[in-house]
């Protein structure tokens, strides 16, 4: 029951995004809730490492049963509450394949457009360490990986989702991901499959509920996925 | 049918040996599989690429299902063969939290372990440009890392597996990594709960059957992870 869970999690985080979307999707929206602020270090307050000692969120409970990261969140939301909300993992053994197959490829988008280039390279890096070779290559990367997509959405047709016909855990996982792009500067029209999801999906109910908070206040700061 | 099944693999890949004990644990010893050359680059090649065009093992099929990502391919043989072989994921909902989040808490030894350490900062990076201060800190990074699991381990209790008292996907997760931190001269006796762990689970068949081939043909040329 929702009442019975309680979820810490920070405003325009992946990981959070995607345990939040599982949760409406699941039929648990209105779930207690705390928002903590990364900048205030709330993460590392002791209700929080209660919860998960390693200070991360999401932190989440459903009675007495702790699940932390957010991968583990989605499964296990799933595997318990299966029948309830929507069906995320499809039971057709092809169509749960190609979910599976997509919901763990998104460390490739992980681990070359987060990390590599948006982390890495751009926050975590000086304006004067920047070499300019070094940048054109991660935004090739991104570009790379993210026309994988592209070419993953156009195969699947207008009105289908990034791995199904219907929204799976490959679209809770992999949604977050595009929207923070977005955010940050992509450029939808060169990715013109993507852009009629996106267009689609950021309308989509458990999206639009769980959508960070402070997205809607205030634009970014970067816009340098444009140059992707 | 194992025989209907294909893997391409590499030795001594993290990714590659989670897949294969997976497969072993299921009942599907014997499948057919092609070991590939990483020197030469046959993952690039085209029988490889066919497969998965990203180039990367392992690839597998089962008929004419293809998973790629090794989390994908575990994932997939637990809920397609739930019924055969080791049953990965426990039934009982508290116990499969606990593996569910363990399975996915692995990114932290992945990340700080794997990549911080091992690959990004020893690995791929020559003598001369390494700091003994970031390096000391990315040992203790490591050594903190690792002495999460075991207290893990030392609370699950001697004869238990990391998540629950049998073997679980978590262990499948796991196992890999620790055995390669171990290769790479990791000093088992500063974890005791792990170094009774590892002593127990490398005998295990599914692990000898799939056990590196080279590890056991030459021994490694790194034993940085002394200092962790």
């Amino acid at each position: 029951m929702a009442s019975n869970m309680f979820l810490y999690w920070g405003t325009g985080s992946v990981p959070c995004w995607k345990a939040m979307i599982a949760l409406e999707e699941k039929g648990f929206g209105g779930y207690p809730n705390q928002l903590i602020s990364f900048d205030n270090e709330e993460n590392k307050a002791d209700y929080v490492t209660k919860l998960n000692p390693r200070g991360q969120v999401p932190a989440f409970k459903d009675g007495d049963i702790v699940v932390n990261e957010s991968w583990a969140i989605c499964d296990y939301l799933e595997r318990r509450y299966g029948n309830q909300g929507t069906q995320l993992i499809p039971s057709d053994i092809k169509e749960q394949a190609n979910v599976l197959q997509r919901m763990y490829e998104i460390f490739n988008v992980e681990n070359t457009v987060l990390k590599e280039l948006a982390y890495y390279y751009m926050f975590d890096t000086t304006d004067e360490n920047r070499d300019e070779t070094v940048l054109k290559e991660r935004y090739e990367m991104g570009r790379t990986e993210l026309l994988i997509w592209e070419g993953y959405m156009q195969k699947m047709g207008s009105g289908a989702f990034i791995a199904s016909k219907t929204f799976s855990m490959a679209d809770v996982y992999f949604f977050p991901y595009l929207a923070f792009f977005v955010r940050l500067g992509l450029n939808l029209s060169k990715f013109p499959a993507l852009s009629e999801y996106y267009n689609r999906v950021k309308d989509r109910a458990s999206v639009k509920a769980s959508w960070p908070p402070h997205w809607l206040k205030e634009p970014s700061k970067n816009n340098f996925m444009s140059h992707v």
